[in-house]
């Protein structure tokens, strides 16, 4: 399997694929092809993401910071409840994501 | 930050970064510039392991199956104490790995 293979170029919506998934733990490629965020709406998550992008271009907004253009290879870790949304990806191509949900250690990341 | 930044050509042993690490996850980027596991040893990990190259190209083998060739974009799930062992990474570029640590789902992986 090839995370590069079978990218399509234009969808109605957000392709989501589980890649694997644990018991706290979910791998998921994502493919935007000029999708956003629905307007006024912002991701406010259970779990820590780490986000990758692949290929493509993309703008995550968050509503306590500053925006984030990722292009291939940029990563963020996206902690918990930390409300953010995808303010735009590109048009020229798909754009590939690579995303893990998961727990956090307890604490950790309140304490830092 | 960027995973295709910083990554070395020429190192004495494998270099491995925690990008980001959960109650029970981590996920690491690994930098192979032509290493292998040691002669007759095998990982023999207590968590399941999603794997993919990123950049370069590598030889996965199994004690209980066929060896895997890995080029940018394949990915793996190795189970928990499925035995393997790098057995070849290219010398002609560094060879990037993503790798995903993670509890399996109690029971799933044995059910199936």
């Amino acid at each position: 399997m090839n995370l590069f293979d079978n990218v399509p170029t234009n969808l109605p919506s957000e392709l989501v694929e589980v890649l694997a998934e644990g018991q706290s733990v979910r791998i998921e490629r994502i493919v935007s092809t000029g999708h956003t965020t629905e307007p006024g709406t912002w991701y406010d998550q259970e779990q820590d993401e780490w986000v990758v992008v692949l290929k493509g271009e993309a703008k995550l907004s968050f509503d306590d910071g500053e925006p984030v253009t990722m292009k291939p290879g940029d990563h963020l870790l996206i902690p918990a409840h930390r409300r953010h949304r995808v303010e735009w990806t590109t048009k020229k191509e798909p754009t590939l994501w690579l995303a893990v949900f998961f727990e956090k250690v307890s604490g950790t990341f309140l304490a830092e």
